[in-house]
């Protein structure tokens, strides 16, 4: 019988812990969060927003899924699954300090036969290299002596239960060995499991997943500045070209998250170091018009500012939603986040409506509460702006 | 009842006159091929490869279809519908004589009261412009007089009959009034229609479709040179990629045709205009990355040429498929004989088989047709280069 451990137990990784442990399999959790860990092991939910997901914890926390701060309480695992964060830094590389901390401390405790799969979505060939020489270095093991595979996540915070459950998902081996073997365990917890034909294949799979979903989205932001230069409404005009053949996005403040908006930059990057710049150059430029979204729409409400006739300083902006999906109480890259800090740094008076944080979280930030007294409303998951 | 005209019967124009004299409408057909109305009437379709439409030609060409050469001979008709070509000049600027020259004569015969509906796909703004200007000036009649709107033609070559049988259809007018007239005739004969808030609108819809594949096309080819340099198989990650929410779409060799890339330019060139050419970016960066996909796949078929250690003047290459799209006939913007035209001209011993055009159409062109023994074939369809 399999024991697996999950490392990383966070808006993904709890996810398919509480899944695993609800198909019957014994799962260690490890996650650096004591606080975390605790809260889990007594069936308390830590991720609220994420649906179906409260019941698995309360059934299975402290019992089949037992959450841990230290690795070595993993070490009867055979499956280790990865799924850390992966962060890109200021210059847009993959910054692969906290999945490098993990992989060497599963490394350590890796034993001769056992299986490593990791669910990150990272820049293609990391499994194959990076992971792969930290465990064969920690673990003393050689190719052949345990298993190496790549499934990235696929779930979307709030669907994650359902997506796990429902969803296609694809895992490959960096050798046809590890491909197998690590098909045959996910098969027991994934009901729609592919196998493809390498891990590198999985992980660019996913990372071409964000490009289609960042240059629709760009396409979408410049369909809205189209539109709005030729007096067209771009709402009726998506809705109606939309089809079977056409799938146009909607408009935004741009992309957030830890997704969408990181993986283009693994190619973009990728490229960059080869010296062929010019062949990711539709997917830079998508990225570049997603992030600035940002000024357009901070010139637009600076733009309704000027038409109440009053000094902009005595001007109060509300804005509706600071997260960077609407119901996700996420704010990593969060464009409208950023909307706010602009508005501010021009020296605005902007407050801030948030149904998913409290007064004291907003204040925490350094944020204004809204007091329902705005000039300005933006709510910035619909693109309106008003003026009361 | 209504006489409807149908100005230009090419392959757009044909499809909607036979399906509107189906419906049992007396259909007057303007072309100014002579030969093609003869054609029609005696019941031939000088379109074979168009599903369904041979069926219709004969039941009514030269009867509840009669084509005719002379606008005059339409002048009883109330119903207007011009669908005759756009093309675009070596600038990427709308060339608008045909659509003007075809308007003028409209505009000669046009009385009071009577419906003019645009199918011809345009930028955004030239119905209520151009095609209202040439009307008045002719006729004499103004705004209100008589009923203008644009419904864009939304088909395909091949599946011409069935999307205007089943697939959705907009329409909308210059005005209110415009677009209720006309969505009245229209939806005698097209069964999914939906009138939408004006002619700008119908416009603007159609090239932003357009604008979506172009797009994803670009996408798909940039990310078969990624996949190229990482070496992963681009099919399989496309396949596995696509899902409810990934529309990945195919590589190719660029984007041919009187469509795709032709409808982006309306709007890269209105913003030029404008002097926003920041506001079109993306539709640009696309375009000359479809584009460009000529030189890669040139690049591509040489570099095979010199594995075979002869002197390139000796090897036989042989481009199975010249037109722009794999089973219709037509060479419009054809990447494919673009490139046999660029091998060519670098002084390669090229060859071309393609089932849509006989030995002595072939060699018209100034082409090879091939004979069998060709040291390498492309088949620009399916993207394959091989050495025999």
């Amino acid at each position: 019988m399999d024991r697996i451990a999950v490392i990383g137990l966070g808006k993904a990784g709890l996810p398919i812990a509480s899944v695993i442990a609800d198909s019957g399999i014994s799962v260690t959790g490890v996650d650096i969060d004591e606080e975390r860990c605790r809260m889990i092991n007594e069936g308390k939910n830590p991720i609220p927003e994420e649906t179906g997901l409260g019941e698995l914890v309360v059934k299975h926390g402290g019992k089949n899924l037992v959450a841990v701060p230290d690795y070595n309480e993993a070490k009867n695992c055979n499956v280790f699954i990865i799924i850390v964060p992966l962060f890109i830094d200021e210059y847009n590389q993959p910054d692969f300090r906290i999945l490098l901390d993990a992989t060497v401390k599963v490394g350590k405790i890796l034993k001769k036969g056992d299986v490593v799969v990791l669910e990150t979505t990272v820049p293609p060939m990391t499994t194959e290299t990076l992971i792969r020489e930290a465990l064969e270095k920690e673990s003393k093991l050689k190719p052949g002596e345990y298993y190496l595979a790549n499934s990235p996540e696929r779930i979307m915070t709030g669907y994650s239960i359902s997506r796990l459950r429902e969803f296609p998902k694809i895992i490959g081996g960096i050798d046809k060995e590890s491909g197998k073997k690590a098909f045959e365990i996910y098969r027991k917890f994934v009901p729609n499991l592919q196998l493809v034909s390498s891990a590198r294949l999985a992980e660019f799979v996913k990372v071409i997943e964000g490009c289609y979903r960042d240059v629709n989205v760009a396409l979408a932001n410049e369909l809205l500045k189209i539109a709005e230069e030729i007096d067209v409404d771009i709402y009726e005009a998506i809705r109606t070209a939309n089809h079977e053949y056409c799938h146009i996005h909607l408009p935004s403040t741009g992309v957030g998250g830890h997704c969408i908006p990181v993986y283009p930059w693994f190619l973009i990057k990728e490229m960059e170091k080869r010296k062929k710049f010019d062949k990711a150059k539709l997917l830079r430029t998508a990225r570049e018009l997603n992030d600035e979204m940002l000024e357009y729409w901070v010139d637009k409400i600076i733009k309704e500012c000027t038409k109440l006739n009053k000094p902009l300083k005595d001007i109060k902006i509300c804005v509706k939603g600071i997260t960077f999906r609407e119901g996700v109480k996420e704010l990593y890259h969060s464009r409208n986040l950023e909307i706010v800090r602009r508005l501010m740094s021009k020296g605005l008076n902007v407050f801030v409506q948030d149904q998913m944080f409290t007064k004291e979280e907003i204040e925490q930030m350094g944020l204004k509460w809204y007091n329902g007294d705005e000039d300005i409303v933006f709510d910035p998951f619909n693109l309106n702006i008003t003026a009361r």
